[in-house]
């Protein structure tokens, strides 16, 4: 029945490594064309006699406001000693210099001192708590400490539960889809899979890390460059974004792709106890992004509102002023929720949908005859991807120039529908050269026939739904469409106008995104059961470089603006990274659509591959184990955004009274706790049919409340931007700033926080991480689960 | 197998009507008590010459504001003879009257004024458009016209589809479930679907309208015997209350039951055909019941925003004045809304579980021996909850006495308690009289054992599961306990933290009636299938008569506030009524959490017998066309909700404009069309596995949403009550009225209108009516569906 792949198995395993590299050399390449961008401290302005000594009672004064937020911060051991830090001091205590290009200039200084930075020293503490990197880092590093204690105690369960399987026995085990044959004993998976969770939670930690390293890189030069043009700062800002795109793409295919070949040392011709110790991968990855998002999220918005009460507190210090902390926070939150959390998280949906698809291939035709290039398809899809996004960045940093400030959303938007389409081909290619032109694909107990154009078709239904989401999510989102501006003008008659509009509007924006990820999964289904899902999640992933790259691009140019309008740079230069940043707020709107639509996708094929795994056949809705699995499924979310929400209002409350980092991770732990502790119990408790019906009941709740809590966040943010910017003869009547309809706008805004940066988006990691962990205790639970029901 | 039942069969048709006679005469002796507070025009007061000429120019002005709200409101035939017009327009311009004991003693001219009424004369139109029940009755009266189109339209597709499973042949056919006999032709079944059909839509209609009229009866009384003392006060209310509950409950059990025998005549042995063709009686209440509740919802609070805009337009009213329409709007909306949308939801329900149990056992063993007392059980189980009510009632109105304003909140949560304890042993009694001690259930395909107490416990289960809802319901909602009052602390912050504290509550407060509903499904499912579901929601049900007085004296005891309020009554009583509405505003969530926990039974019950009619006997979440059947399914609760609540800021735009009632009639077509069309589409161009795919996920995703949103708005609404009314040390540090907490709390309010009254009590009727229309055209789905599969 299996025909024969073009692709030789050899050049399979050149091929995949290569692409990894060239993603790693590319997003080099890039850095280092932003690291030209020179960034120095002018020393005409530290000669400035009259900048050299701040008033001391000022200098007091701010002490006393930030202090006490910081006390528990961990300090730096390497103070750099290039640091300027009167300049930054200097500049909020100074006048405005009127003479902007003197300004400019007399600014590069503080840009200087915002990007390096010494925790040490209480002067440039308000520095340090602020957008720079340091305190960004430190926040990281706490965090990784309880997430490290996590990761090793996880570890200990995989190992003990997984081992348990067979009773720690050494000897062989018949195989799970092929009885005639002897596979590795469940000793080995259990070790195997302890070993490939620690390794995705550790590649998950350094991609979030890695991007937003880059992320504050970049932020001081695009603000420099913007005093050259718009379309200067904008490739800064695009590059930066690329040098994290493709690391991150090409570190898990090149890791994935790394441990796979030293598994199959050991695990030789045993296909399926190999890919069963790789789901480890997925899970390891996920959970990281979980404490990325969740942690990273409830930091963000309680350092924004914590600090915003502290600045009330201290009357000193108005709203807006750059001095005030919450202009501040808001930029250190953007780093680590948007970049470090969207990396991981989409991290982990790539590592994922490539262990589903694999798990399932194992048992697959592809398993059976030991068909290696056609295994290893799904990588072969994320290659290629990483050729094509390369393609495609080049259009945006040398094909094509960004003049204008009009030019730069349609540049980015181009960039998806580039990729989509290039992709598009690529996969018809890979789909040619690299799978049989017929083959059988498992299905529930039953082998099911598949051409390679239907796995071409269910790749590409993937891909193209995801531009669909992303153009669904703009619209809703952006406030050049209808649905922002009807937000917009319901401020006229208040604040619960707002709301009501905006709850509606999050609402509605669900019906297109589902209906197009419903037909997705018919037709990838339809064609590929459960493996056509997990593919056609990666074709939604599979430019997942340029998706990522767009989506670093909005924080990283918000921040320049934050930059900007701190150092106080003239007007000209705040418009030019304003623009910058609205293009910005809508793609990082487009990136959260995609990473909901993959992940709705993902789960499904883990929550297949699950089902597979844990050998049940049906999931019958009309059975009461499953039904109440549903129903309580559906629930999760629910009680997730719960905790999620109000985490954010607590922690604000304790960082105002002492600790900043330690608050928000503690308040991890309940939403963390619900998330990794229900699919144990129910699988223990309850047995593998309640947990499908809880996994299928998270997924089709789940995917709603993200995608309406993500859009009616973006879209009352945007709302109260259109009436701050004030560019149409409508937003000008219900502007300026500080009118009542902007006032209610910022009641929406601040309400949207949380659901748009914390509880919305962790939503994808709760389905997707629930399957994940059940698929790789799927043995463990058809093996001892279900404890209440063989009790009664 | 079967054995004897100790009931009679003729003892049964005895029991049911005359349990349903009691009812009625329990309600119309309620009625004639309340009647007898006696409503006349006090003539001293006409007499008095001062009060006869009001000023003409405030005249004009009034005129001014409300008449282009009520333009085109259809004009009243009977213009009351008795009516004095000039009293409620004198007292809203005269002085305050100092001597309380005279102005109580002169305002009841006024509440004679708001009850009788004539809506021809402009002079009265403010009185016309607000509280009393000539408007109400008027909006009814146009809403039921278009209902009444919709009614014809939709009988006709009845028996349309119906008819054409056979071809209309008029030949008997085969029975489904027994291939061995000959059962009547399809064309019976459509015949008799559609005439059930119109009789449930009838008898929902009337429901809800006497609901109203007795409603609004009762608000005036309440008033007047507020001045006697609470306690009199309470038991006016309470008792219209009981008139609409029984009324309710008799009337649908009766009408059901004599629809039945009629049938029968028809029918002879043919149990399966019957009962079929009864499930119309579900459909035809539950589609009243969704334009009750939507219609009815929009109408209230575009109302309420409508005329608080126009208030604001016409400055010289305040907001808070009782000239202001929007205090008035208020109030009959409660009428319109909470009343007839309530009756109608609940008696939806009941007929539909009624029906749900009746369908599965004329194909269980009870069917297939012709057993008719145990086919009438469900039946049994509601005459003996009619039995139990009363006893019950007269606990509140003659074995106890509430003297006191604390006594009240007591006194109506001791009558769920009493009713449950009442209503187990009842049921346990019906149980051993009624059911064979061992018989048999259908259970998709096969036939399951059960014993009588399981089937006890099935109705056990759910009658107590509605208890521990009703009070997790009040705990989240009341202003007595934490939660609210943490809502309300948040209000120091702002309206923003408001909101996201009572978005996090709403979603909270799902987590326990999850589990409630969930453990009530586990066992009753286990116990008896698809029978123990709609038996457990009968259980659920079965104390509906005290529910609804429950429930329904919110309302009445909250007009009766609006009233004294409006007719200037002193302080005394204006406290007197304000005790009696804040214990009523606890009960109508309890309702609210009853409507929503037994529509979650009911819909499951209906889904199950709508599988066993379709000859599904899996409904495999693994199978494609089930899966985005179930994912689809999840978003349509968005969609409905995202209509609903837009709808009410586009109706209350347009009533400003020009109309009054069309607007919102016009605002509900689209939700009512969104959730009768879909299962026609989903059944007709995918098939019955699809349809069943929606009905689960409406059905999981729906509850959640619907929980929360009631529960939101009660605790938003209560909260800013908990600041107004400042009864503890904490609401004193929030308060007063006009604070910037106070300010936060009532925009929180505003939102929480929408979610609590108009869209998170429809979505209860979403998810029945869908399940219930399913189930009626389910044979034609079956014969006919699925055309876009069969095309490809």
């Amino acid at each position: 029945m299996a025909e024969s792949v073009l692709l030789p198995d050899l050049a399979t395993q050149i091929i995949i490594p290569i692409c990894a590299l060239v993603g790693i050399a590319f997003a080099l390449v890039q850095w280092v064309i932003v690291a030209k961008v020179k960034v120095s401290v002018d020393k005409s302005h530290s000669a400035d006699g009259k900048m050299a000594s701040p008033k001391r009672s000022s200098r007091k004064r701010m002490e006393a406001v930030i202090i006490p937020l910081f006390r528990s911060a961990p300090k730096s051991k390497t103070p750099s000693p290039k640091v300027n830090f009167l300049s930054f001091h200097d500049f909020v205590n100074m006048e405005q210099n009127e003479d902007s290009n003197m300004n400019d200039n007399l600014q590069l200084a503080d840009v200087v001192a915002i990007e390096y930075r010494d925790c040490s020293s209480s002067f440039s503490i308000m520095l340090l708590w602020t957008i720079n990197n340091c305190c960004a880092t430190s926040f990281l590093f706490t965090m990784y400490q309880y997430v490290g204690i996590f990761m090793v105690a996880f570890a200990v369960l995989i190992f003990l539960f997984l081992g348990s399987v067979e009773g720690f026995s050494t000897k062989p085990q018949t195989c799970t889809y092929d009885s005639t044959k002897l596979c590795k004993p469940a000793l080995a998976t259990a070790a195997f899979s302890t070993i490939s969770f620690v390794l995705g939670a550790i590649t998950s930690v350094i991609s979030g890390f890695l991007g937003m390293k880059i992320a504050t890189y970049a932020n001081a030069r695009t603000t420099l460059e913007a005093r050259k043009g718009v379309g200067k700062a904008f490739i800064v800002a695009f590059r930066s974004g690329a040098v994290m795109g493709f690391l991150l793409a090409a570190n898990g295919l090149l890791v994935l792709f790394i441990t796979i070949n030293l598994f199959k040392l050991y695990y030789g011709d045993d296909w399926e106890g190999l890919f069963e110790a790789i789901t480890g991968y997925g899970l390891g990855g996920s959970s990281m992004a979980l404490f990325g998002r969740v942690g990273g999220g409830i930091y963000t918005k309680a350092a924004d509102v914590g600090a915003d009460l502290v600045g009330k507190v201290e009357r000193n210090i108005p709203e807006d002023d750059p001095r005030n902390p919450a202009v501040i926070a808001d930029n250190v939150g953007d780093n680590v929720g948007d970049i470090a959390g969207m990396g991981s998280d989409l991290f982990g949906s790539y590592a994922e949908s490539s262990c589903a698809a694999l798990v399932v291939a194992s048992i697959s035709s592809f398993g059976i005859n030991h068909d290696f290039t056609a295994m290893l398809y799904p990588l072969l899809v994320s290659s290629i991807g990483i050729l094509v996004c390369l393609l495609t960045t080049l259009f945006a940093t040398d094909f094509f120039e960004v003049k204008t400030v009009k030019e730069i959303e349609p540049s980015l938007k181009k960039q998806l529908i580039i990729s989509t389409i290039l992709m598009t081909v690529g996969v018809a290619f890979i789909s040619w050269i690299g799978l049989p032109s017929s083959f059988t694909i498992f299905n529930f107990g039953v082998q099911k026939d598949v051409k390679s154009w239907q796995l071409f078709l269910c790749v590409a239904v993937g891909l193209w739904a995801g531009l669909i989401i992303g153009f669904v999510t703009e619209y809703y989102t952006s406030n050049a469409y209808s649905p922002v501006q009807d937000v917009a003008d319901s401020c006229r008659t208040g604040a619960a106008t707002n709301v009501i509009f905006g709850l509606a509007l999050g609402y509605k924006s669900v019906i297109i995104p589902i209906f197009a990820i419903a037909i997705s999964i018919f037709v990838s289904f339809s064609f590929a059961a459960m493996y056509g899902i997990a593919v056609a999640a990666l074709g939604m992933l599979s430019t997942i470089a340029t998706g990522l790259a767009i989506d670093a691009y909005g924080p990283i140019s918000d921040n320049a603006g934050g930059i900007a309008e701190m150092a106080g740079m003239s007007h000209t230069i705040r418009e030019r990274t304003d623009a910058l940043d609205a293009a910005g707020n809508t793609t990082a709107a487009i990136g959260k659509g995609f990473a909901i639509g993959s992940a709705a996708l993902v789960s499904l094929a883990l929550f297949g591959a699950f089902v597979s795994r844990a050998a049940i056949s049906t999931v019958d809705v009309l059975t009461p184990k499953v039904f109440i699995g549903l129903l309580v499924g559906a629930m999760l979310p629910y009680w997730f955004s719960a905790m999620t929400m109000k985490s954010v209002g607590s922690a604000a409350l304790k960082m105002v009274e002492e600790i900043s980092t330690d608050a928000s991770i503690k308040e991890m732990i309940p939403p963390g706790a619900l998330v990794m502790l229900t699919p144990l119990i129910v699988g223990i408790f309850f047995g593998v049919e309640t947990l499908s019906g809880v996994l299928a009941g998270s997924l089709v709740s789940g995917v709603q409340i993200a995608i309406s809590a993500s859009n009616t966040g973006g879209a009352w943010d945007n709302a109260k931007k259109y009436i701050e910017a004030g560019a149409s003869e409508h937003a000008r009547t219900l502007g300026p700033k500080g009118s009542d309809a902007h006032k209610a706008a910022v009641i929406g805004d601040t309400v949207g926080d949380p659901l748009k940066d914390t509880s919305g988006p962790s939503l994808n990691i709760l389905i997707k991480l629930m399957a994940v962990e059940s698929l790789v205790f799927a043995p463990f639970f058809a093996a001892h689960g279900g404890l209440l029901f063989k009790i009664f």
